[in-house]
């Protein structure tokens, strides 16, 4: 049978080889370590990294315990209000251009012997779109994907598309990636759904290992610096305007500095900045639209 | 009798005066205006500046008129569909970090002959805070309130410090100002309020050219400008996520680059930033708290 503490020590195990593995890539820096304590019960370690490579970033794990507000319950849909939650939390920053932002959690909630679910995913964020490496990225994901459900990919794909929406600007974050939340009794026992959030924790590195060592040493302007910074803050607006998981530890009084590390260093906003036409940077925006089929595009 | 073509024309002409002292004030840039129609009805002019010393701001005239939703409807609590509202906004983004970001607000709501209400404020966040010059801001405030009513200060003093205050950081934005909003016929007659809210349109330019005059010149390091951009970030996170004017903007289709031309063009995010003990930094930091008497700090 398994226990949350399993999860949690797995958990916690995974962001120890995510750590060691970014520490591998940059090459510049150690991660720093905060670890914390909840007043309500658990707490957490965020770790941060600021190298030459990945300008900033950040990979948190927490346990965390207590009672759930009326509020929250209510929010929830759940009839308990004592609860056990777990996850690591990832946003990479890079410094060049190249580079895409990534985002992955992978968590688990309980409310009670009987009622408990696992969400996450992973998505990209590039300042520019490459065919080639959102093809790769989706392939990877769809291959976790297919080992457990064959219509996860699809579905969780276009969660993706749908949860990663800046409504205001009518644009995704990026091209996007897989997204789940409620991963229930209803669709497969825990020991099953745990395996298939194994699978997308640990489909991280070799994720972003692909798209890190191909660019991150590739030359850039400063006018694709400046680009990178402009897309950093329409990542901003998301995290600040839409993001349910920054918008939960806001509302319930977390520890910020752990939930705003996903914050980019450096972010510029210009009024009404247009790109020229047929430029890489107008074709990026032309591919930051909810359905594209990365496999085939 | 006060229409409402009455008020918003002299509102445009406020943003008339306002955009020509703030040129003279800058004397490198002149405003870039886009005027803008909005489909449901009535439209605006935008003016924005990047100049030498005001490195971003915006100075925005609207005027619209539609049909509420219900759902905006129910959030107002008012009976008609129809509405009509109209004002001037405005945020400037200093250069010089010596130099108080500054944000003004006049606007007239009506929903009805019998249903409508005035709002506004002014409030500055510098990113230094000095005792003198806050006494001089909240005195010129207190001299406009006192002429219409000997509780204004207190009471909308008060409201922008309540209003003002980013809840995840405990902090406020910065020393306050004034801060008003559904003054209606329960306050006074329609001339009366309008009487107070042009006064307060007509005091932004005194009170920040007093701010500006004073530091726009004034020597700083790089680490005046780095503390600055940092405190810029938490004017966005206010802005982003507790601003009721930007959530309703976004909300309900606003025209998205007059809504968010009060970010800052440059900011930084650093993990867990925390001055020195006693430096001007944390010193400021000790004044970002509600309730200081600022005309006997």
């Amino acid at each position: 049978m398994l226990r949350k503490n399993d999860i949690a020590d797995w958990l916690m195990g995974l962001q120890d080889r995510i750590c060691a593995s970014l520490e591998g890539l940059d090459g510049t820096d150690h991660f720093h370590e905060d670890a914390w304590q909840r007043e309500g019960g658990g707490g957490g370690r965020t770790r941060i990294i600021q190298g030459k490579h990945i300008e900033k970033g950040g990979v948190n794990f927490s346990a965390v315990e207590g009672e759930l507000s009326p509020n929250l319950q209510k929010a929830l849909g759940v009839a308990d209000s004592s609860f056990f939650a777990t996850g690591v939390s990832i946003v990479l920053h890079p410094s060049n251009p190249m580079v895409p932002i990534i985002h992955m959690n992978v968590r688990y909630f309980e409310t009670g012997p009987d009622s408990w679910w696992f969400g996450g995913g992973i998505d990209v964020t590039p300042h520019y779109v490459f065919a080639e490496d959102a093809r790769g990225f989706h392939q990877l994901l769809k291959a976790v994907c297919d080992q457990h459900h064959q219509d996860y990919y699809q579905e969780f794909k276009k969660w993706a598309d749908d949860y990663f929406y800046i409504k205001h600007r009518k644009e995704t974050r990026g091209i996007g990636g897989i997204f789940f939340d409620k991963l229930d009794a209803s669709r497969g026992s825990k020991e099953d759904l745990f395996a298939f959030l194994k699978d997308v924790g640990e489909a991280f590195v070799p994720a972003y290992t692909a798209l890190f060592s191909k660019h991150y040493q590739e030359a850039f302007t400063e006018a694709h610096r400046e680009w990178q910074l402009l897309r950093r803050g329409r990542y901003v607006e998301f995290n600040l305007v839409w993001d349910r998981g920054t918008k939960f530890g806001l509302d319930t009084d977390g520890r910020i500095e752990s939930i705003l590390m996903s914050l980019p260093r450096d972010v510029r906003w210009y009024y009404d900045h247009r790109p020229e036409e047929s430029s890489p940077e107008a074709e990026t925006l032309r591919h930051l639209v909810k359905g594209i089929d990365w496999l085939h595009n």
